[in-house]
């Protein structure tokens, strides 16, 4: 086994919680160049991190574990703070990280209420640490390979999105169950949808009107299990979102993600893993592009070498709009930005 | 050739007007036997009719033309007048038939405008004659298929309909240029979607919010390219319809039809000609059914055999939530229904 401590010009990288896409620390081989895992640290005192512990062992690493976030961060002092717990610790742990000079790549959203998102924005502005989120979606190759196109004015001005993230509900952990703990279904998984309808039609939301529902679900508490969400973008420009946990469970896939692009030159889309468009004189499927892993983009733009796809710009953004969504859908009215 | 007026127990229909789905009058061989066409006019002097003429003599038949609808009218008086004219002559022409004791079976929406809508409820309701429009999605094989097993319980209660249609602009008569003629996207397109969206879903609209926009038009006058309609249905279910004349020229095919529909014990949907469910424990293609003519299915049920799958009330309905919606896009706000 590798020491989780090896050497020193490394980037030294924390995980912090077992919920999100903790897994991107891991699948770029790239990465034993660029950083080690330091240590490892549950969101909050006994939230279970054993999937993150058995994949960095898997990995052949064995790194410190920590009680909590605030004594790794004292302790360790890491250059990144890669956050994936429960999701309404999310802004407070991002501003422990910030406040003490440690870049962060967090779950999306970055805050699950208006009040940690006055204060995070607050503590970004005050700190100099880098901030991105998690929006994966944009490294699936099928995904950025359709941005590439769509963003070099493969289809002309963008005048339309429409994205949907259907997935199976399957076991969930029980935080799901509460708003105040989870969030909501359009902030975990509408705010991938937003930040798609954002980039892709590289305009700004100006309105949102969204609507969400427990409708047939079966013992989940405060989560709802279906949502629409409508955005009215600058330039006569629309976009949609569906969302729902109402997958059957023995669907071959867990998720069900699509993703359409109406442009004034053509139709682009992404559905079942493949990317296609539709332009004058040409129908055909766009060979996949290598997509850079998330966590490398991020530490190429610490280390100075371009733009993370994701800024915090981004982030605060998409958090901005699914909170205003979720207000939009829990008052039944639409909201301006 | 056979004569347009032959066997005098045979129940005569007349086509007003060559804009829209017509051949419904020839495409079942069935006709020969329950009606005959007894005559052709277009639905306001010189608008063009050579399509119905040329397909009527392509079935053998050579009816009477007429110069205008109330000239056939009065001079034969037929059964049935399937009236696909200019969209803004739909009502007056469906007011006189109705007022003449003669069936009615009309392009959508039945009215485009709140005037001429109310004046058409009342002529209905003064009448005898039964009514339905030409929603013709209901009858595709496929989406037959796919609402004979979502009504008859498949996927549990529904919970949420999305409905698309993308077509290719195309070359359109010039009355697609102006309001006043055409009537817009949303009740022109959209009647197709809203109806699909109640009739799926067995539920009634309570709210709507639609957005439309003529961006990427290209010399199209007040037509809209693109709309978004979102239906807030009784019973937690939601509704959204995309519509688009964005399809390039070259596709495959001209149209983009799809559906899908989120319900407690599974997903159904219609793409690329199929019908296909997600259940538990099974992922299947549905087999297609044979749906019935639709002007069959109208004249069976003047002739006392059932109800035709379109009502009165269904061809109301659609019309009076189109115009609410295209209200709601004009206006910029939802509207309660």
């Amino acid at each position: 086994m590798i020491s989780g401590s090896t050497t020193p010009n490394l980037l030294k990288v924390a995980i912090i919680g077992g919920y999100g896409h903790f897994e991107c620390a891991f699948e770029d081989s790239r990465h034993r160049e660029v950083f080690h895992i330091c240590g490892i640290a549950p969101g909050r005192v006994g939230e279970p991190i054993e999937n993150v512990v058995d994949l960095a062992r898997q990995s052949g690493l064995c790194p410190e574990i920590y009680s909590t976030p605030m004594d790794l961060f004292n302790e360790i002092q890491p250059d990144v703070a890669l956050v994936t717990c429960r999701f309404s610790d999310h802004a407070q742990i991002i501003g422990e990280a910030l406040a003490r000079g440690i870049h962060v790549l967090s779950e999306k959203p970055l805050a699950t209420n208006w009040e940690d998102f006055q204060q995070l924005q607050h503590a970004y502005a005050q700190g100099n640490s880098q901030l991105s989120a998690l929006f994966t979606m944009r490294y699936i190759p099928e995904m950025y390979t359709l941005a590439n196109f769509v963003l070099s004015g493969g289809i002309g001005d963008v005048y339309s999105v429409q994205a949907q993230k259907s997935y199976k509900l399957g076991t969930r952990p029980t935080f799901f169950q509460e708003r105040t703990s989870h969030g909501g279904l359009i902030p975990w998984v509408g705010s991938h949808t937003i930040d798609l309808i954002c980039w892709l039609s590289n305009r700004e939301v100006t309105h949102v009107r969204a609507w969400h529902s427990k409708a047939g679900a079966k013992k989940t508490g405060d989560l709802e299990m279906l949502a629409h969400i409508h955005c009215s973008l600058e330039g006569d420009c629309f976009g949609s979102a569906h969302l729902d946990y109402m997958r059957p469970e023995q669907a071959a896939t867990h998720g069900d993600d699509r993703v359409r692009v109406l442009g004034a030159d053509g139709i682009a889309e992404v559905q079942g893993g493949i990317a296609r468009v539709i332009r004058n004189g040409n129908e055909e499927i766009l060979s996949g592009s290598d997509a850079p892993n998330i966590l490398m983009d991020f530490i190429d733009q610490i280390k100075g070498k371009g733009a993370c796809r994701v800024s915090a710009d981004d982030a605060f953004r998409a958090t901005r709009i699914c909170l205003t969504a979720r207000d939009s859908a829990d008052l039944g009215k639409e909201i301006e930005l």
